[in-house]
């Protein structure tokens, strides 16, 4: 049975149950075995994660810069048994995906976290010299994370995006493993601890355990100990915990469902409707469409070149391999989704039937709708099908396009594909200003796969894609204030406030609100 | 019977029951008859705000920030009626308060948000040239606002704080008056719509509704064409509505009840305890205690100099006029609250008796508890007795201070007084981190009353002062950012983006995070 990292400490769980991995490419468990931790568990975490946040608030931010790089280097030097675990577990290619693409990924962004941590700028520091009164956002207390199952480097819960910004804002981590791939999640935790002992981390900043009961993970989550909890996953098991951190004012930043509608004007598809099918099904099935931001819906114009446009993309998905599946799980939630659009009424175009038998898959599915039917039962047609399959859309008109989006709950992504010599224009105005409200990112000629980890990133949109439209899980500095809390000092003594607030600036670098204008400089 | 105003037009109601306000200066109730508004005038008012708000999409900022400045303009012109009917519904003298104090705070933060809109600064506009993704908060959609009793003029709810934020931030405002001054908000609303037609704002941009049995309330704050509520008032109402918008995934942002919690550590009272004893006295007892950042718990330790302290201010408040409180509600909560804290075993040093009668009062109260009697009952002894009374806590020692303050629930503000020449540092040092964590707002020898609108106050802090510790409610730029929602421009075409994240800097001093540097030129 393997252990949880408890206290800077791997040792036995508490819990009685156990659970194991599965081989997605071949439905057999894996060896290992792993505990499902009792409340016992979380408890000692809680309790060494609150006395790490004490630990740090005397501790400068160099600190977790230093960790945090170690930990990068850390990972790659142990990357191929990191690939090779998360290949087993989760089926996605070593090369490129985990080796190549998630793994630089994953290093790349704990660097950044680094750098911001260092210099202090995403902390908004705030100087007002007329009225004494400073701010800053500072660490908001331990944070659980809850990662999901189809990035286990990037979004894992103890090496990925919201890791990295809870721990540069400078808060303990409580990692609650993704069932799907445990023992990625322990060999990163590994490393982490080393990294962490390295750099001088008080124990409990990076604690693991794998898995829990679920009312155990709402007792968690509101925990009053608890600074806040960042979860990417299902909208079932994310809304319940949602519901338990509210009722107790835990902030809880979620990354749920979304359908990512895309766009398709008359006059992009006349111009390069072969490249736009190319362009679509790379992007719907890459991954075997296991992406949050994986176009699930194209919404089209009943015409000749949309009629070609189906055609090529049906042929594309036809002929195209079929992908591993990250689980049992995953292949029977993609079966039963697609089942419900087809009860709903929807065409089928290809696929929608068991591939393989012997590995975790389902065909390459697209379906199809009309405006009318989308309209007339807008709720169920936006049921998403996580994996690779799409739904197409034929709207009437544009006016019919624009009620559909009308109907529209919120999305992490929105795409509208035109013309690019102005025919799809005046579509295009119409469309754009109802779809940008639907939507944190909104996209032009460009497929929503591939979150880049840029300053203007927004992972996030209108619920019920995530709890809250200010907030992002991808993008630094943006992403680290979600795990700070605003912290206001009103005429308190020069030497007593914290040294990013002193007069100095401290890094000769930081970024700081001085009377309402940013400045770099000290103050005068 | 008043008039409610919806779409632009002062109309008849359709609820059939109806208020009206008291004057607590006299007990009796003043003449004009309000409607309890039922879900029908909701409804209106919320079709009138999304059509307001989509026609805001193509209206530039200055338009909302020349309404802001029309309408601080008018309330100048219109301050004597004002100050007459707020007197006449909260009994809160006229000069200096209403007309002095309250009125040119309002109309300066109206100023503030109309500067901060014309210039787009607060709006986080971001720019990666790197990966040609632009970021910016733009407006969430219509705002329920909902205010306070204690400030009909700079909170009140279509001419305060969250009124002045939430349309400097591009959104339609369905306001709710408070029921203790809702001839007060008639006549801002009035000046309000009148602005709205000058500027040529859309209609529904700023609407009115009395009151709404409470259902309605909770209905309309958890609506779909709502963006966001903000909330100032009672923790158990704002608790119900919180409950309602979280479930349906709607930002509220609330403040609520708040202890306020002050060290006064040996030596400051040593070197200056009788101007402590004014301070503290004049503080608490200002405005009858009805501010949310009233003193109302008072942290001392054992000694001579706490029981010299403790003396002089049982004197002052014994001497001190006794103010007339806002409403009949606030003097029996006032007295309930005391009740509870007596019952629990608090001493009485002062009052706890009805004041005079015909007016709403209650006597100047003082009541003290050991450090073990607040350990032993820490949630009872955090009871807020809102008004012209505080709860002064002697401890035995440093550490039963910070065991004291480990068990305060969130605040909004928390102060330590200390020996200007350091002889209290080493306290100090053990105590401030342990209130740092409790409190938004941190203050060195002042009392927290006195809220300025700064760039860097906080008036928030961790739940349940607020619900999300990361917001303020005073203060531009950040209360702005509240009603807004991160939308990201991925690949959009240049043309196309919104005028503040085009190369060339809108105004020539907005400030954007370019390539990750503050900047107010253009992109090159």
């Amino acid at each position: 049975m393997q252990r949880v990292l408890i206290n800077g400490e791997w040792r036995e769980s508490n819990g009685s149950d156990s659970f194991q991995a599965e081989n997605p490419a071949t439905c057999e468990l894996l060896p290992d075995v792993y505990p499902v931790s009792n409340w016992e568990d979380c408890e000692a975490a809680l309790d060494a994660a609150s006395r790490a946040a004490e630990a740090m608030w005397s501790l400068p931010a160099d600190v977790v810069a230093d960790f945090l790089e170690i930990y990068a280097d850390r990972i790659e030097a142990r990357a191929d048994d990191l690939v090779e675990m998360a290949h087993l577990e989760t089926a996605l290619p070593k090369s490129p995906r985990l080796a190549d693409g998630e793994l630089p990924r994953t290093t790349g962004q704990l660097r950044q976290a680094a750098a911001a941590a260092r210099n202090g700028s995403w902390s908004l520091p705030t100087i007002d010299t007329t009225t004494g009164i400073r701010s800053v956002y500072r660490p908001i207390g331990p944070i659980c994370v809850m990662g999901p199952n189809n990035f286990p480097f990037a979004f894992g819960s103890i090496s990925g995006g919201d890791f990295a910004a809870a721990i540069a804002a400078g808060n303990p981590v409580i990692a609650k493993a993704n069932s799907s791939h445990p023992g990625t999640t322990r060999l990163f935790a590994e490393e982490a601890q080393a990294a962490a002992e390295q750099a001088g981390l008080p124990a409990g900043m990076v604690q693991l355990i794998y898995r829990m009961p679920h009312a155990d993970g709402e007792r968690l989550v509101a925990d009053a100990r608890v600074g806040a909890t960042g979860y990417t996953g299902s909208q079932h098991a994310g809304l319940a915990l949602k519901a338990a951190a509210d009722a107790n004012g835990k902030p809880i930043y979620l990354e749920l469902s979304s359908v990512n509608p895309i766009v398709m004007l008359p006059g992009s598809l006349e111009e390069r409707g072969e490249a736009l099918a190319d362009e679509f099904t790379g992007s719907c099935l890459m991954g075997t469409g296991q992406f949050c931001t994986n176009p699930g819906l194209v919404i089209l114009l009943k015409g000749e070149t949309t009629d070609r446009f189906v055609e090529m993309v049906t042929q594309r998905f036809q002929e195209a391999p079929v992908g591993t599946l990250l689980s049992r799980g995953v292949q029977s939630s993609l079966q039963d989704n697609l089942g419900t659009l087809v009860d709903a009424g929807a065409q089928l175009l290809v696929g929608n039937t068991p591939a393989e038998e012997g590995r975790c898959c389902f065909s390459n599915t697209l379906l199809q709708i009309t405006g009318d039917q989308f309209v007339a039962s807008p709720e169920v047609m936006q049921t998403e099908a996580f994996g690779n399959a799409s739904l197409l859309l034929i709207a009437d008109s544009v006016q019919q396009v624009c009620d559909t989006i009308d109907q529209l709950e919120g999305n992490l992504t929105g795409c509208i594909y035109s013309h690019s010599e102005g025919s799809d224009d005046a579509a295009y105005d119409q469309i754009a200003p109802r779809l940008r409200q639907r939507v944190g990112r909104l996209l032009n000629d460009k497929m929503p796969t591939g979150v880049a980890v840029s300053s203007a990133m927004n992972h996030g949109g209108p619920y019920p894609a995530t709890g809250h439209p200010g907030f992002t899980a991808v993008g630094i500095p943006a992403s680290l204030v979600r795990f700070s809390m605003l912290q206001s000092y009103d005429n308190v003594r020069a030497h007593r406030l914290p040294t990013i607030l002193q007069d100095a600036n401290p890094t000769g670098k930081t970024w700081r609100l001085i009377d309402e204008q940013w400045s770099a400089d000290d103050v005068v």
